[in-house]
């Protein structure tokens, strides 16, 4: 008799945003009115088209596989060698942080890469989490048994929740007991917090005393404005020996529907064997990659490649500065709207309290039945995120002026 | 203290392929001369550039990716619907079999689908397996923590092998024990045996008998030549309720660099939980899609979908009889080298008994030093393939049929 994986069934409701795909469908059906004003600022999906440097690898790169001189069928697994030079090169050791070329592991998405870590690190993992947070990493805990039950709330048992709130601002420092498995993501989805140097650092050496792995969410590090945040978390001495860190084209590359990642696993990065010996992670995660994963499609690490080209590198920065663009609007229509609002100056996502007593559901269906925008509730990335909701940046500069708009024409 | 997977330690040397290659590369670093006229038929990668019409979709799409108008971001994590719906209309339901356009998962990659599937399944399931097969259903599951550590053969404890033998045609029966999960591939990698329909359906009786489940790989199905053989474990009837088919179009589009391939899971196919209840299984395929995946790449969904056209089919065709021709070359040249053949006829792999007393390491180094040709060694596929080695069709003409004249100027 043929058993299926029973910690699936204790995942809460669906997915956070085909969840609200659905919501959104049922409205546009009934209200077709409504519907034609739409504007969506709920899941984080890129707007602007592909940077024109990528347009034309890719277009170059099908090419090459039209023709038998020029084909390419299996790739490395990890990645072609050029893509991995160019990552390491332009995104660590021009920034004086050590990274090795063969410590990169290109990947079809960081989604994927963030639920497929799992596969390597063992089941006896005390794992903490920031609360609220981009729920993958909670549900594929939950799915590879790593929890308890979950709550109404959505909280699961086992996991050591990091409470993120303003007390804090969104960043959760060190817990005093001990844990093994840390999630940190800054700049942060949802809250659209970025950590300072120091509060990394803090995270480190407690990863280092306790011989803890951070997982290291960094997919939104290009929307960083202020210099002196660390955009790595190699940038952190010590990092080499506890964390992970997880990158992503899609954000600043407008890869969401191209799809293509990395992860950098260091040589130096050690976990324990059930009986205690210490080992390398690096060998297991490339061991995972070559016999679960067949590599990127050619056509897209050549696209990827060209975004650390000079005029893929000045389209990136365009890109960027447009949905910051966007972000500065939002959070002046938010505030005007009188409503607390935090995020939007290191991240493209911001993070807007409900008013007192109105659940972030309510204000979703509200937002959506009224002013015809969809947003995300926060209690969709935790407990601790019921009383927010999160407005992402990402969308045309005309959408996101007449969002802030339509957040002050409505009665809050 | 952080723990890793020490399922991943019992694993037996690199995967395969990989191995291969650095053997491949070391030889050919000690011997340019002989690098020159190295001829590869080791792994099974096409050579033949894509089909006309997948380049001429791909550009398009690619053309869309750069006008905000037309750009994709997040596309369905299960694949857009207009290349399931020809997927089920095309492959399925216009052959007479029963599958709806939302039991298509399209993924990237049968390789990735048939490890990742093990995520949705209990860790109490009895596996059976091939001997020899490809390898990732094995390494995977001991990955997964369901084998007992592996013995000097490469066989591992807890796995039941079936023997894949000239005296059962290589296509194993049921067996007389119990088992849950059960990998079969037809056309079979490495062998090159292909099931017949009775064959077939003695496993899907063994399987709605015992509430077992058949992990149907069918990778190679478009290689059938013999018009009676199935194509499908779907067109077997009861296969809906204990089956799920993986397929690719890797080895007939010739996507091994451009990463495709899709999964069936029959909504009508249970599981049972722990406490014995059947339920199920897929939501939770959906649920482990939407969660730890983001999509195929745009562009290349619509190369995929582009196979489907009348030019694409054509172009299919002729690319399957290209290597088809390839592999009756191979098949007479080890026939007429005085080789024991099997395979070759419904499926681009030839299987070759080695020489008496020879291991199929042996041969591939002496394949490799004395002919320059590359092979792979039966061994890598497992404890019963020890005594063989495939020869991969997939190449140029020019190319087997001279690999075809090396064999027979061997000495064997």
């Amino acid at each position: 008799m043929a058993f299926l994986n029973d910690n699936y069934l204790k995942l809460k409701a669906g997915y956070l945003f085909p969840e609200i795909g659905r919501r959104v469908k049922v409205f546009c059906e009934a209200n077709p009115e409504a519907a034609r004003r739409l504007i969506r600022c709920g899941i984080g999906d890129v707007t602007e088209p592909l940077p024109p440097a990528c347009i034309a690898a890719m277009h170059q790169a099908v090419d090459e596989m039209g023709a038998r001189e020029t084909f390419h069928g299996y790739g490395p697994e990890q990645g072609y060698e050029w893509l991995r030079v160019a990552i390491a090169q332009h995104d660590f050791r021009a920034r004086g942080i050590e990274v090795a070329d063969d410590e990169i592991f290109v990947s079809d998405g960081s989604k994927c890469d963030c639920g497929n870590i799992l596969d390597i690190l063992g089941h006896k993992n005390k794992i903490a989490i920031s609360d609220p947070v981009y729920p993958v990493y909670v549900d594929t805990n939950v799915m590879a048994g790593h929890t308890g039950p979950g709550n109404e709330a959505g909280a699961y048992g086992k996991i050591v929740y990091l409470p993120c709130t303003p007390r804090n601002g969104f960043i959760p420092q060190p817990p005093r007991r001990k844990v093994d498995l840390i999630y940190l993501c800054s700049p942060n989805n949802p809250t659209g917090a970025a950590a300072t140097r120091a509060q990394l650092e803090a995270w480190v050496n407690y990863a280092l005393a306790n011989q803890a792995i951070i997982l290291f969410d960094a997919a939104y590090e290009a929307y960083i404005t202020d210099p002196a945040l660390p955009h790595s978390i190699f940038e952190i001495p010590g990092a080499r020996d506890c964390a992970i860190e997880f990158r992503s084209f899609s954000k600043h590359g407008g890869f969401t529907g191209t799809r293509c990642a990395f992860t950098i696993v260091p040589k130096t990065l050690l976990a324990s064997t059930a009986a205690g010996e210490r080992k390398a992670l690096h060998p297991l995660w490339l061991r995972r990659m070559t016999t679960k994963f067949n590599g990127v499609s050619y056509p897209v690490q050549r696209a990827a490649e060209a975004l650390y080209s000079p005029d893929g590198k000045a389209q990136v920065r365009a890109l960027i500065e447009h949905y910051m663009g966007n972000a500065r609007a939002l959070v002046a229509g938010a505030k005007a709207a009188g409503l607390k609002v935090f995020g939007g100056v290191n991240a493209p996502y911001i993070w807007v309290q409900t008013p007192k007593g109105v659940t972030s559901w309510q204000v979703f269906d509200k937002v959506l039945g009224e002013a015809n925008v969809v947003i995300t509730p926060g209690s969709g990335f935790g407990s601790k995120g019921e009383s927010y909701f999160r407005i992402s940046a990402f969308n045309s500069r005309a959408n996101a002026e007449e969002v802030a708009r339509r957040l002050q024409e409505l009665k809050w």
